[in-house]
């Protein structure tokens, strides 16, 4: 709650600070660490036949890429290639596979904001692609660059929320030739973490590795050095790769560049109906990928991301955070460690408002992330109706759970030291007292506890008296205040200037094509 | 959605019974067994440290049984009694605690409908004790037992719901010296699941007892022989057990029922400000109950509780379903499987609406449970505002999470024989076609996925056009639906007619006294 928030200045809540004029106390920004095993559904024979079985469509059925250069790339290699179909021979593929690092950084503009992808670290990311925006003032309505600057700012302003991923919203109203240029002018201007580039088109992917470049201010070779941007590209499943993903990812990945490979397996649509299955179809996409980028670029640091999850058999709509959806997300934890892959995810609902379905599917999609021991959680915060809607709304109501399963890794919760066995203070309260006032609880008050900044733990009716209002409507009042507040991170002046006049330049140039 | 849920009937979704003239389709009854490895956030030296932190608060400081029975007990068994103060030497207390099951069923008046406690068995209840209901249409209104009769159907009528616990809401229209036959009466005979008796003085308990028995129709020795009900009692921490519960603790452990002893541990309140210490105290009290029904009734079916959260330090309001709430679930889970003890948690929230934040502190309070190895869940369904609330919308909502979790325990989801690998599947679609209509996805179109009843998965047109309701109102829809088909389940007719005596006869003898 934002007032409760306010009155309560003076830094009592548990890792949180005090923005200057701040709307909300929030957490500090951290790279939190899963300090928890991963829940694992299948035993060592259980990983070891999915496996096998990727293997065996890789080798046996083989992928399609509809990509000439990679095509020519595979033949060279010594992959069986007939027309577009690409047959991997598994030894081939765990060669490559084993080049792929498990764990690199990304450096944006600001490196304070530098990110550990891989291992234990967990990162979390905004919506990115939805066509549209809702709101609880306007509704439905198609995504507009007001709405992506929004949504920018937002990012920019929640520690919890690391990577700025693709386009919070599709900004229709920017003309596709130039769009990419204008978006990430807003991104790298108005946000200093980590950006993405959709590969969509060559002119498109080398604009913004410039535009990343010069924002840093690097030199070509010491940009080339270390990840400073990522793209995520999907297959086209089944068993499909695209011509304009895998260029993009492919240019990335000689520039030294992080690429997240996203097979999107809808089991029961484009995979198997079963969960194993739609795994299997995922993994042999995503590992012939990663298995072309390790071959042209050695080293080049790779994310395998999950997006299997099964959709209404009836309609064919897609469902997420379902029962299905945790132990797919679940089973691809336990293959990415087998091959020592970093993971990404989703923070995916199907809800159409925020409302309690949203929160309970969104929840459910954030715990799979845990237990999956994911790496990265694309759309964190933001996203509705299978990610065709961002909501700031929602977008808020993520962040404060966000920031609780941050807090919830932090290992302090669970210490087991004299001081947290509180025997002393069970000595000194004894049978009588109450602990608000014991010198052991004293010396915790202000780390003890997450404090929310949007859950209501009032009564029901101080609730009432303070206007009755539901969470989404809270997060709508809220979400204004946090806008009207907003301020953009520094940015060294020259680099600024470099960048615009790139921008300026390649928009007099008409930008990128829009035919492809 | 109650529309679309009739529309699809004749079948076909996963797990799913449709109950003549039903609102919904449902899954079935079943008991669900947790297939998945409990997270342990302390190492081997950190439960120790727990257990011989409690043992010496046990021993050095004392637990106060205000119970002069209880206290004669203890000086028998050569524990340290001073005044109400009593301090249990720890190889009394293991030496009893060993005593008590591991495992044990109870079986309701519907033998059908006997429940397996313990082991990585999971058991859900309806929500349990609250003065109030919230519904949307009404507002926050004080318990009535028109409302009790509502709640009661709901339990009958979800298959997800296994224990009849508390009263679901306090009917406060029924004066206290006769509610319990009152209560206890709709208990019986609106449901057939197990039931519960409060702990709130002798002859309360004996008349429930003895309805439980009549409603059974089984002898005194019959009765006896294994668990028929149970009751949960909690301590007043910090440290202390009142006469009236440990007495009904007392008499039921002597006829072979069940008790759960739940400390109710806020921690920074009555309880330490540190997680590990809550639950050293909430053990401490716990175990020293367990212990005395262990020397009166070896082997009695005990149950540990778990009732530890943290509190709003500034306003001392009680949080539920936080990061430290989860933290203190799962290390309660470590204890209790260390000390061989089934355990109870909840589906607790703070909320005071079914909105968001009910769901993200609702769905967390759940993940817990699971993560913990819990057994047995308490206010499953229908829990507000901290346990001050019970909203017909809430159990709804939380009963389409509760089959959730239940099919996320089923573990045909994760099967990888060659039918859940989908080799042969992928080759038959190959990258051209989709998989609706591979033989492979006809083959379990019916069970494939988990089907909801209130979540709705269309597009936001469609969601808009059939009336955009929030899921709060839907289920405010639906709920009523289900009560107007609800029919109550066959009772033996000579049972019944022994009940209803008994009732009426202790009805006219006053009932119970209200003075204790």
């Amino acid at each position: 709650m934002a007032k409760r928030g306010r009155r309560r200045g003076g830094g009592h809540a548990a890792n949180v600070v005090r923005h200057s004029a701040s709307a909300i106390m929030q957490m500090d920004w951290r790279i939190p660490y899963n300090i928890d095993e991963p829940t694992e559904p299948l035993d060592e024979e259980g990983v070891h036949r999915i496996h096998s079985a990727g293997l065996e469509v890789m080798e046996d059925i083989g992928i399609e890429f509809l990509n000439d250069e990679a095509l020519a790339i595979f033949r060279k290699a010594g992959c069986r290639v007939e027309g577009t179909n690409v047959r991997l021979d598994r030894h081939f593929v765990m060669e490559m596979i084993a080049r792929s690092p498990s764990e690199f950084t990304i450096t944006p503009r600001n490196p304070a904001r530098k990110v550990i992808v891989g291992g234990r670290h967990m990162l979390f990311g905004n919506v990115s692609s939805p066509p549209n925006t809702y709101d609880m003032d306007n509704g439905k309505q198609v995504g507009t660059r007001h709405w992506f600057r929004n949504f920018m700012k937002l990012t920019q302003y929640f520690n919890c929320i690391h990577l700025a991923c693709g386009y919070p919203v599709e900004p229709v109203d920017i003309h596709p030739s130039i769009r990419h240029l204008e978006c990430l002018y807003d991104k790298l201007t108005l946000c200093d973490k980590v950006v993405h580039a959709y590969s969509l088109g060559s002119e498109r992917v080398e604009d913004v590795i410039e535009m990343v470049r010069l924002a840093g201010g690097l030199s070509d070779a010491e940009f080339d050095r270390s990840p400073r941007l990522y793209t995520n590209i999907n297959s086209t499943s089944p068993l499909k790769h695209d011509r304009p993903m895998i260029d993009g990812a492919m240019r990335l990945a000689r520039r030294g560049q992080a690429v997240f490979v996203s097979p999107f397996t809808l089991a029961g649509a484009m995979a198997p109906v079963t969960i194993p299955g739609a795994v299997v179809l995922s993994l042999a996409e995503g590992l012939a990928a990663i298995a072309l980028l390790q071959y042209i670029s050695p080293g080049a640091p790779c994310v395998f991301g999950t997006f299997t999850s099964n959709v209404d058999l009836r309609s064919g709509a897609p469902a997420f955070g379902t029962p299905e959806y945790v132990r797919a997300t679940q089973i691809a934890g336990q293959m990415c460690r087998y091959y020592g892959l970093p993971l990404r995810a989703s923070n995916a609902c199907a809800a159409n408002v925020p409302d309690g379905q949203a929160m309970w599917e969104s929840v459910n999609s954030l715990w799979s992330a845990v237990q999956g021991g994911v790496n990265v959680v694309y759309h964190s915060a933001g996203w509705l109706e299978g990610g065709l809607i961002a909501s700031p709304e929602k977008f808020l109501m993520d962040c404060e759970v966000l920031q609780q399963f941050q807090r919830y890794l932090d290992r302090t919760i669970v210490n087991t030291d004299a001081g947290g066995l509180a025997v002393d203070a069970i000595r000194e309260v004894g049978p009588r007292g109450h602990y608000f006032g014991a010198t052991h609880t004293k010396e915790r008050y202000t780390t003890a506890f997450y404090e929310p900044f949007l859950s209501d733990w009032q009564n029901f009716e101080a609730f009432e008296n303070s206007g009755g209002m539901w969470t989404a409507r809270r997060a709508n009042d809220l979400y204004k205040k946090i806008l009207a507040e907003y301020e953009p991170p520094p940015f060294d002046s020259e680099c600024h200037e470099r960048l615009r006049d790139f921008v300026e330049r390649r928009k007099r140039q008409g930008g990128a094509p829009t035919d492809f």
